[in-house]
């Protein structure tokens, strides 16, 4: 029996890896309506200014505000209406001293106003022209040239991920394509002699394939293009040839394995054999999740994450999904995590120099946010779908305390 | 001119909406692995145990607990080794009194036994026997017939978006097609006479659209499928076609209206027009997001947002993608929102009566997380691409103090 013979903590683990994983990029030219969730292999930069004239903010009359200076209701300043603005248009009506033009929201201030006063601090005086209540600033209820963003500035950073406003934003200056990072493959494998597909019926001794689902929809949450090698058989032989095509096709290949030694073994024998500087990390300083495997062979990542479904999710989360961003040139752990504070519904113990992963069930109780430990065998599946999110007890901690507010991260 | 005349709360207006919004989520039967994010319409129940049969959840082996009692390290129990379960296989060595058989994780418990000893607590004493150095409990290192599920068990409530772990969840037991809620259908539709698409260049007081592709994106986020009706010209019997379109083919309208008076009074016209109960809110305690207008037509949910990129997103996140939520059968409010505590980095004034929702960039500061008001009027689009998240002051709070640790809502 093979005992762990490369013990880490978690964060140990992950800088042997970016010692020896450093993945570059690359490009490719997409859509911008085509980019959500994707991360920018490059920075755009505002190819013009935006707005590119003055826009009013209000519905009103574009002045010149030293002709309003000390108006007040009781002292208005009478001006002249030369005219309006008509919207999508080019602001024809020039405003010279003591006049206004008639300026809608998002409308195009006309040469010679400075300010635009809203309609409520006016009164019609007569048919041409109107009373101003209100003294106005320059500048005053006007966006400026540029000031949504100036040419050439940086739209956003390489290796952010879109989200709905960053599509809006590109758009908004006519930056109809962007350089994304290719998705990086993930190759899925799964192991295991009692491991039959879905769709069929186990016989005695036999379950269904978990992991080469939960784990390929993770992988493609996180930003990566997901690549099914199937169920492996386990033979050395097999599994090996399957690693290897992975290894070559594949930038990240996670594998799956039965979670009993032997199975270890044979894991850790044939990751160890794909290349140079081979294993890492045998065993992490966590639970659930101990007898994971990192490894880097031929400038990819490997991982032999346990074959217990809420191991396999955590380390996931942990270890993988920190991986993918480093393929597309994103902070690793820069992702902001979906987080919420509860109060623990029951102690937690943990041992120190271990951390632990405690899966918890969210409740309302008293107009307060509960964590309620879903405590489950890890091996079981439910575990996780009961589960609304997790709670860290890092690694120097012995444990929280009922009743303490805890940060729980949320599935999602 | 206008004034607004149903002015609400939030919270009251979505009141009203309820009371006349009442959709009834239909069903589609689609295959499980092809329903991440999607609602379930029916709870589904489990077809059977899960495991079906007793595994151990350790390596090691299968023994009768009384045979182990008052076992310890210097008074072991010794015990006949009468064979090997298989992984995958019906586990065909039944242990008798005084008798063991080697079990894999995972592996089937084999007749007789019901416990499993762990291999670090045994030693070889010959060919065909073992010493056990600890005393075992009945039941231990084995999950149970139907611990992870039982048959019959209702797997996941109706209403439920599938994560990665449920769909593991569901294919465990062979549940390999759900049924799930059909995605709600809503029309997107922009309006603005100075409103171009953003692959054209603008002239003179023209401005890209942009809201027809972030709320088409936020609502494919929140689980519909968004339909494009394009920029509608500014006319009045343009905009009732397009209205009466978009109410004959869908189940939510969301109108994005150019800001100004005018538009907005077209805008409560075409949308009062539609049908009973017509408008029920105009106007919304709420900055920025005041002009906001909500309405039911024959039985669909119609939202006039106002033009502006960040009160039209604000607004969506409020009152649209709970009526998402609601079309598809599951809580409006349920959706656990991604937030994180920090400190706010400038004082944030607001008035009583009026709820304030302002975007914040995060920053790190000294290992704590702070909140930075990104003031930018909310015409601009930049104002949301710099903002991480959203924080909320309530209609009865007059403001946030400066350093005051407050809930960030995050942009997702």
């Amino acid at each position: 029996m093979t005992e762990f013979f490369q013990v880490l903590t978690p964060a140990a683990a992950w800088q042997r890896l970016t010692e020896h994983y450093q993945p570059r990029p690359t490009a490719e030219l997409l859509p911008t309506v085509d980019a959500l969730d994707r991360f920018l292999a490059a920075a755009p930069a505002a190819p013009h200014d935006l707005p590119e004239f003055r826009r009013s903010t209000v519905d009103g009359y574009a002045v010149r505000a030293q002709d309003t200076f000390g108006a007040s209701p009781g002292l208005p300043a009478f001006l002249e209406v030369v005219g309006e603005v008509a919207m999508g248009q080019d602001a024809d009506v020039p405003v010279g001293p003591g006049q206004a033009a008639i300026v809608h929201t998002g409308g195009m201030i006309p040469e010679g106003a400075d300010a635009v006063v809203m309609i409520e601090n006016t009164q019609q005086a007569d048919a041409h022209s109107i009373e101003v209540l209100a003294a106005m600033a320059v500048g005053e209820n006007v966006i400026q040239v540029g000031e949504d963003v100036r040419a050439g500035e940086e739209l956003l950073p390489a290796g952010h991920r879109l989200r709905p406003q960053d599509i809006g934003g590109l758009l908004a200056v006519g930056v109809t394509e962007v350089q994304a990072a290719r998705r990086p493959r993930v190759a899925i494998l799964s192991t295991g002699d009692e491991v039959i597909p879905p769709d069929q019926r186990p016989g005695p001794g036999q379950v269904r394939d978990i992991n080469s689902y939960t784990l390929a929809l993770l992988a493609q949450r996180a930003g990566a293009e997901p690549v099914p090698f199937g169920i492996i058989p386990d033979q050395r032989a097999a599994l090996e040839q399957a690693v290897r095509a992975a290894v070559d096709t594949c930038d990240i290949v996670v594998l799956s394995a039965g979670s009993s030694v032997s199975y270890r073994d044979m894991s850790v024998d044939v990751i160890g054999a794909m290349g140079e500087p081979g294993i890492l990390a045998h065993g992490l300083s966590i639970r659930p999740g101990k007898p994971t495997i990192v490894a880097v062979a031929e400038g990819k990542a490997l991982f032999g994450l346990p074959g217990n479904p809420v191991s396999a999710m955590v380390l996931f989360d942990l270890l993988v999904s920190a991986a993918i961003r480093l393929a597309v040139g994103a902070d690793p752990f820069g992702a902001l995590k979906p987080q919420v504070q509860a109060r623990l519904a029951r102690q937690i113990a943990s041992a120190a120099g271990r951390e632990d992963h405690i899966q918890v069930r969210l409740e309302a109780r008293a107009g307060e946010l509960w964590a309620v430990p879903v405590f489950g065998k890890s091996n079981l599946i439910y575990t996780l779908v009961h589960a609304d999110g997790v709670v860290r007890v890092p690694l120097d901690s012995l444990g929280l305390e009922h009743g303490a507010w805890a940060t729980v991260t949320l599935h999602q």
